[in-house]
C-alpha cells in the first residue's frame, strides 16, 4: 500500500480492521488508485430529479449496468447509487468496483422549503449487494436537521459494526438558509465539521462561494483575515474544517456544465488540497466516451496535485 | 422455462432463489405463463371504496371465493387483494394460483388532498397464507411520501430475506401532484423509477397521457424530442424508465369502461412494450363469464404481442 | 359440535386450531351454544363513559364480580371487558365464560371530533387472563383510522399467532362522517367490510338507519336497486357487506330504550341474518333478575330465527 | 397475616405472588401495618416545583437521605421518589422501608393546559433499587391522556412480570377539565375508575368537592341520588367508584395548611371509608419531630376507623 | 485513594462498582486528582458553533488531536466531546486522560426557540471509544424538555448498566424561560435539582445571577431569606440543590472573557463550595501555553478551597 494511502488509513484510528479495509478498497481502486485521491461516479439523479431529466441526454443511462460499465471503465474509485440501480448490477459486476449505497433520498414531486430525505435502503442492504460503504445525505439548516442527524447516527454505528465505511453528502439547505448560503464558505465549512463530528470517513460538499452567510461567522473571519478570495482558498478552509485534513473531503460538480469551466474549478479544488471529487450529472450525462475523457483529465488533475 | 422468462429473471441478479421462484411462479402461471406477460386480478376495492360500490353491480363478488375462483378460472398470473379477503380462501384454494398480499389500504370514509394509506398486513401474514410476494401502495407526490417510501423499504428488505417478491402500486396523488398530472407522462415515469430504486421486482402505473407536469422535465422532453404522441410512445418511455425495461412495469384499467375502449387501451399498452395489466373492476364487476371472455382477449393481445 | 357450528369455523380456513377452538368455544357456550348466534355481555361503560353514569341505575354493578355473574347466569356466549374488570374477577370465574379482553379505550373527560382510543391492554395480558379473544374499537371516517387499522392489525397478528380470537368494534365516526352518517346504511356496510378486510373474526356494528351518507354510494344502490327499506333488509345489507355472510357480525343495543322497542330490534336483526347481539346498558343497569329474563328473550329470538 | 390484609389481597386475584408479596410488604409495613389502612410519604416536589419551593421550609430536606429517615422513624408504609432521590438512600437504607419508584415528572419551568410528564425511569431501574411498586401519574382531561395511558398499560405489564405493584396518581387536569372540575365528584370518581381499569393496585385521588363538571353526569347524580354533601359521603363513592372497594384508594393531602384543617379531612376521608393517605408537603416541610407527630395523628385516625 | 474521594464516591450508594471506578478515574485524574474538585475540558463548539467561530481563534485546534493534548498537558480531570472528535484521538491517546462523550449536540444553522439537540452518539459508541462517561445536554424551560428528560433517561439506565457515569450539561432556555431566566437563581437551582432526579452523577451549570425568573419561587427566596447576594452565596445554593452537595456540580465558563473577570468568577464557585468548572472557549482559544497557564491558575483555586 502506498505511503500517502498508509497515513489517510491512520487517521481513522477508532475504526476497525473491517472498515479500514473497506477505505482501503475505495482509495486504492481505479486510475487514482494509491495516490490518495478519489474520483466516485455517483448516479441518484433518476430518483432526485426523474428519469427523463437524468438519462435522456445520453439514453443508454436509462440501463443500471451503463453507469457500472461507466465507472469500471473510467476507472473510478467508487460508484455510489440508490438500492434499485446496485440490486440492478451489483451480481453481475461483483468485485469490479467498490460501492456505496445511498440509503436516503428525497424526490422532486413535492416541494417543500425543509427537506428530510425517505431511507430508501439498510446497512443490512449494503452488506448484501457488497458494498464498501454507505452513503446518507444531511441537510443542515433545514427544520429536520436533527432527525437526518439522528438516523445518520444510528446508520453510521450499525455500519461500522459491520466494517463498512460512512460517506456524508452534507448539504446546507433549508429555511435556515438563505439560497446564497447554500454555498456560503462559513456554510459549507461549518456543514464539513458537523459531517465529520457525526462520525463520517467521507464527506462530500459543494465548491464554495466567497459569501459569507452567519453574522457571527462573518466577524470572525474578517478579524483573524482567513483568506477566502479564490476557490483554492475556500477549499483549503473547508478541509482544514475536517479535522484539519484528517477526514477525507470531496467536492460535488453540481449541474452539467462546460468542459472549460468545470476543469477550470477542479484545478481550483485540487490546488486547495480536496481530496478529489463525485461528479455525476457531468459524466453520465455524455456519451461514455466523452464522459471517460472527461473523468480521466478530472483524474489526472488530481494525481498531478 | 422458457427463454424469455429465464432472460427475465437474469435481470434480477441480486436476488434469492427464493425470491426469483416465486417471480417466476407469476410468470409461468396461467393462460399467459411462459410468455413473460402478465395479467393480475387485483380486488382490494371493498376496502377502498366500500363494499356496495365495488361488488352490487356483480353480487356474487361480495363472497370472496368468487374471486380466486375469477382468478383461477380466468388463468390470471397472480391474483392481489388485501388480508381480510386472502385469508377467507387461502386455505382452499391453496396452490391453485399465486398470491399478492396488498399490505397497506385506503378506506374512502375519510378524504385529505395527502394519502398514506394504513398498514394492514404482514410479511408474516403473506408468508403464513403462501403468498409470493407483497403489495405495497406509495404515492409519489403525497406531503407523506416518505413515510410510505421508508415502510415498503422495511417491508420489502423483510420480504426478500423471506423468498418473496415485492409488487409496486405507484400512483402519483397529492398536494404536489396536480388532478391532472396524476397521469402526466412526466410523472407516470417518474414513478416507475421511484419503485424501481425502492426496490421492486414489478411496479404497477396507470396508462400515461402526453400532459407533462414539470416545467424542469417539459424542457428536457421537447430539447430531446422524447415521443409521448401515442399511447403505445408513452408506455415505451415507462418502461425504458423502469431501468431500460429490466423491471416488470404492468399498467391499471382504471374505472369499469366500454369492451372498445378497454381493448384499445390494451392493445397500446402491448405496442409500447408493456409486461401486461392489472384489471379490476373491469373483470370482477361484469358476470364471470363475460369477465373470462374480457380476460382471455386481453391476454391474448399481449400473447401476441 | 353442531353442523352449523362446524360450518361457520369452515370460514375461517386460514385459522390455526387454536383460534377456532377459541372461536368455537364462543359459539357453542351458554343458551345459544351450538346455535351459531352469539350473544355477548360487553361492559366497558365504566371507562368509557364513568362510573356513575354507568353503574348508579343499577348499584351492584359497581362490583366487577357483578358482571361476570350475569353472564355467566344469563349464559351470555361471553363477556367483554377492559384489563381492570377482567383482572379483577378472570382468576375466581376461570373456565365460566368465555372472556374477551378490550384492548383499547376512550374516556370521556377528554373530547375532540376524531376519537383515537388509549391501548389499555396486551395480548400478552389476555393469555394471561385466560381469555378467548381480544376486542378492538375502530372508527373509520375518524382522522387517526389509520393509526387505529394499524394497531389492529399488529395485535390481530399476535392474537393469531397465540391462538386467540379477534373481534372488532367498528364504528364509524369522525370528521369525515356526519352525525346521521354514523349509522347511514352505506357507512355500516363499509365499516363492516372494513372490519373483515382487517382480519376480524368477529364484528360489531350499530344497526343501520336507512340514510345514505355517501354520494358515490347513493348512485350504486338506486341504481342497484339494493334494498334498504326495513331494518331486515339493512341487517342482510351488512351480512352481505361482510364476506357474503362468512364472517361473524353482530350487533349493538345502544342506549338503554325500553323493552318493547328493543325486542322490536332484535327481530329485525334475527330476520335480516344477523348473527346475534352485544348488549351492554341494557342489562347490566337492570337488576340481575330483569336483566337476565331480558337477555333470554334476546337468545330465544335468535335461537328460533 | 392479619385477616383484613388477607381479605384486600383477596380482591387481585390476576396477581402473581410476587406483585402480592410487595402488596402485602406495604399493607404490613410500618404503624398501620396489618391494619390495611395506609399512609405514604411521597417526596417528588423537588422535580415538580422546585428545590427552594420545597425544601427551604425545612431545609435538612434538600438532604435526600432526610426523607428516607422520616418515612422510616413515622414508621409508614412506603416512601415514593423519583429516580435521584431515591438512587441517593436506596442502598443505605436497604429494606427499612418499601419504596415506590415514581416513573413519570413533570417539572414547572414550562408551562401548558395539557399536561404529559416526562418518563424518568424504568421497571429495570425499580428492580435494581429493590423497589416494592411503580408509581405513575395520570391526568385524566389531558389532550394527552391516551399517550399517558399506554405508557402506564406498558409499563404495568413489565412491572407485573417482574413482580412489583402498580401505584397509580390519577389527577384530573387538562383542557378537558375545568378549574373547578379538577376536585369534581364526578370527576375524580371517574379518574379512580380510568386507574382501575388500567390494571393499578394501588390509586391516589384527590379529595373530591361537591361540584358537579359534567352535565350527562350530573342527571345521573341528580336522578339516583347519590349523597355527596359531606367529605365522607364523595370518599365512599369514590371508593365505590374503585371497584365497590376492591381497589386500594388513597388520598393526596395537597398544599400545606393548618393542623386542625388536615386533621378534619382526614378523619372525612376516614369515615368515608378510604383506604389512606399520601401526605407530602404537610409532613415533609414541618420541622421532623412535628413531621413524625402529625403523621402519627393521622395514622391514628385510620387505625381507629 | 483520598478520603474525600472516598466521601464523594460514598454518596453513589446506588452505582456499580463500574460506575464508581469511572467516577473515581476522573476525580483521581489531572492535577486536582485526589482534591475532589474538577477542570473538564469540553470541546463541542465546533459542533455548536461552527468550526472558524471555534477554532480560528487558535487555529491549532482544527486538529482533533490538540484538544486531547491540551486536556493531557493541562491536567484536566476529563475531556469532553462529540463522536468525531473523540474517534479522530480515542486510539491515539488511549488511556491518557478519561473521556467523555457528548451524546447530542445542536448546530445553529437552524433557530428556533424551543432546543432539542440531535442524538449524536450512543452508549455503544462510548464503550468502544474507552470513555469514562457519557455527557448530554437538557433544556429545562423548552417545549421539548420532556423528550431530552426521556432521552437522557433511557441513556443513563444503559450507561450505568454499563459502568459508565452519566454528566448532564443542564441549560434552562427555551419558550417557558426570559433571556434573564436562563441565569436566574431559582431557575439554576431548579435546573440542577431536575439533572439530579434524573440520575445524573455529574451536573453542568452556568453561573447563576441574584435574579429570580419564577414568582412561585420569589416568595419563598424572601420568606426563607436564602441568600443570593453573592456568587459564593448563589453557588452554594445551587450545591445546596443539588442533594445538599451529594451530587457533583460543576460550572461552565461561557464565552470567551478577560482574565481577570474570569479568575474572579472562579473564586466564587470555589469559595461557594462549587465542585469544579468545565472550561471550553476560555481555554482551547487561547495558545496552548497559555491556555494551560490559565487552566492551572483555576485549579490551583480549586485545590486551595
Amino acid at each position: 500500500m502506498s505511503k500517502r494511502v498508509k497515513e489517510i488509513l491512520s487517521y481513522y484510528g477508532s475504526d476497525s480492521p473491517g472498515t479500514l479495509s473497506n477505505l482501503a478498497r475505495m482509495l486504492n481502486h481505479g486510475r487514482l488508485g494509491g495516490t490518495g485521491k478519489m474520483v466516485i461516479l455517483p448516479v441518484d439523479q433518476g430518483f432526485e430529479h426523474g428519469p427523463a431529466r437524468s438519462f435522456a441526454p445520453n439514453p443508454p443511462g436509462y440501463d443500471p449496468r451503463a453507469h457500472f460499465e461507466l465507472g469500471i471503465d473510467a476507472g473510478c474509485n467508487a460508484y455510489a447509487a440508490p438500492l434499485g440501480f446496485l440490486e440492478a448490477g451489483a451480481a453481475e459486476f461483483a468485485g469490479d468496483i467498490p460501492l456505496i449505497l445511498k440509503l436516503n433520498n428525497s424526490d422532486s414531486l413535492y416541494g417543500g422549503s425543509d427537506p428530510c430525505p425517505a431511507i430508501t435502503g439498510s446497512v443490512g442492504d449494503a452488506l448484501r449487494l457488497g458494498c464498501s460503504a454507505i452513503g446518507f445525505t444531511i441537510y443542515p439548516g433545514s427544520a429536520d436537521r436533527n432527525e437526518m442527524y439522528g438516523q445518520i447516527r444510528d446508520l453510521a454505528e450499525d455500519a461500522k459494526a459491520a466494517g463498512l465505511a460512512v460517506v456524508v453528502w452534507s448539504y446546507p439547505r433549508g429555511s435556515g438558509i438563505t439560497k446564497e448560503g447554500e454555498t456560503a464558505i462559513d456554510v459549507v465549512a461549518y456543514a464539513a465539521q458537523i459531517a465529520c463530528q457525526l462520525g463520517a470517513h467521507v464527506e462530500k460538499e459543494k465548491p464554495p462561494s466567497d459569501h459569507i452567510m452567519q453574522d457571527a461567522a462573518r466577524k470572525v473571519y474578517e478579524k483573524e483575515g482567513i483568506p477566502v478570495g479564490t476557490l483554492a482558498d475556500r477549499v483549503r478552509h473547508v478541509v482544514q474544517s475536517a479535522f484539519n485534513g484528517r477526514r477525507i473531503v470531496i467536492f460535488s460538480g453540481g449541474p452539467a456544465k462546460g468542459h472549460d469551466e468545470m476543469i477550470e474549478e477542479i484545478k481550483g479544488i485540487a490546488e486547495g488540497g480536496g481530496y478529489g471529487s463525485i461528479i455525476g450529472r457531468n459524466s453520465f450525462q455524455r456519451p461514455k466516451a466523452q464522459a471517460i475523457e472527461l473523468l480521466h483529465e478530472v483524474m489526472d488533475i488530481y494525481a498531478n496535485a
